[in-house]
């Protein structure tokens, strides 16, 4: 089984999972796969990433028959894709690994850009936000996502998920000169979770809601009580970990 | 006479400067300034940057007779600019400043991505050059292009410009983890002489070429001697100073 580590800039793909009719960054891996390998099985990506997110770290495993070193396969698969996806590294791991359900934890990371004007540079991988962020607070906000908790309220609506009991290990704001990085890492994280915990905290910024809210949002189980879903474009899968 | 500060991801546009059938961002900034102001007149950019090169502080000034508020003007040119150029600030200047003929220097910076796999982030904004860099040898290359030269080496063949000599006032190079900057700092720059600099320093680094080499090139005056022209795409224009 081959476990491979990747980036890619989602601008262009309608997310990882395979559709029909739509450029995703888990068809492009395959087809890759399947000029270095001929035949690929049991191949699985770490995540279901949405249409425009961004990954500074992915995983994917499979396997295949042919016997490849890494650097070979690094190389091989790079020169199969695209420009704005890319190999970093591969290691043969045991065949009961998953790329998915291997997964111990993921880390997001969402950017926020508070520049007075739109960056030309940033505009595709941030949020534009051109007004203070009070990172304390931010901060204190983000604090009470941590542990274990029932994130239902942070779930798109039409979601058919049962089991919304998530648990988020690690949570940290980074200020950058204007660029604002808020990191949530969790056991795994809810279809727009992400999106719609950042879209909560810059409510809790614009004094929309008050800290203590964020402990009765979470308490209420149901999405009309939270934030805004902020875009896609801003939000990178930052690290994938396997424990080892 | 207003100064406008700007700055642009030059990746879709043929340069500055205005010319037929092409897309430049000196045409699309005179189409938004008559859009905001009507008739615009001595519109001048402060630099005739090549195709794909980029900026990250670019500057025109031009007459109106439209009295409008710096902040309006920023605001009201933003939005008539597409998403790769952006205004960040404007000001009143005397009527005889000229946003090239005023310039008293201008730093550019070339940047050089050396991790091993292509990224898919920085690929349109950084030359990927995935080996080690000797910064302290490639910064005693660099140190040698300081002071007033005839810098005809390091100009394109087949330019026409009679007056080769500059004087560069600053350089120095930066690492920042994988990537690696060079700034370089002049009255002046000839067509593509940061682009054949940078080229002949990694010439150095790669010991095609000795130190000593660099003092001899620069007598020769002749483009034959300098190294590799080194792409468009790295390049940023990141300073323009006019001594207020």
């Amino acid at each position: 089984m081959y476990l491979i580590r990747l980036c890619y800039d989602g601008t262009a793909y309608s997310g990882y999972q395979r559709q029909k009719n739509s450029r995703t960054v888990g068809q492009e891996l395959l087809s890759a796969a399947e000029a270095v390998f001929g035949e690929v099985k049991r191949f699985a990506g770490c995540s279901r990433t949405d249409s425009g997110v961004h990954a500074y770290d992915y995983a994917v495993s499979f396997s295949a028959a042919k016997p490849l070193s890494p650097d070979t396969v690094v190389r091989a698969m790079n020169a199969n894709l695209p420009e704005d996806i890319s190999v970093y590294s591969c290691r043969i791991v045991p065949d009961d690994f998953h790329a998915r359900y291997s997964v111990i934890s993921k880390e997001y990371v969402y950017n926020i850009y508070t520049g007075e004007v739109r960056s030309p540079f940033y505009g595709k991988y941030s949020l534009f936000y051109p007004r203070d962020i009070d990172i304390l607070l931010v901060d204190k906000g983000l604090k009470k996502f941590e542990g274990r908790h029932d994130f239902r309220s942070f779930m798109a609506s039409g979601s058919k998920i049962t089991d919304t009991v998530r648990t988020v290990f690690s949570s940290h704001v980074e200020k950058d000169g204007e660029m604002v990085r808020i990191y949530i890492e969790a056991d795994g994280f809810l279809y727009n979770m992400v999106r719609i915990i950042i879209g909560t905290l810059l409510g809790l910024n614009e004094n929309k809601i008050s800290l203590d809210d964020i402990d009765k949002i979470i308490e209420k189980k149901d999405r009309k009580f939270a934030g805004r879903t902020v875009p896609a474009y801003g939000l990178f899968l930052n690290r994938v970990n396997y424990g080892q």
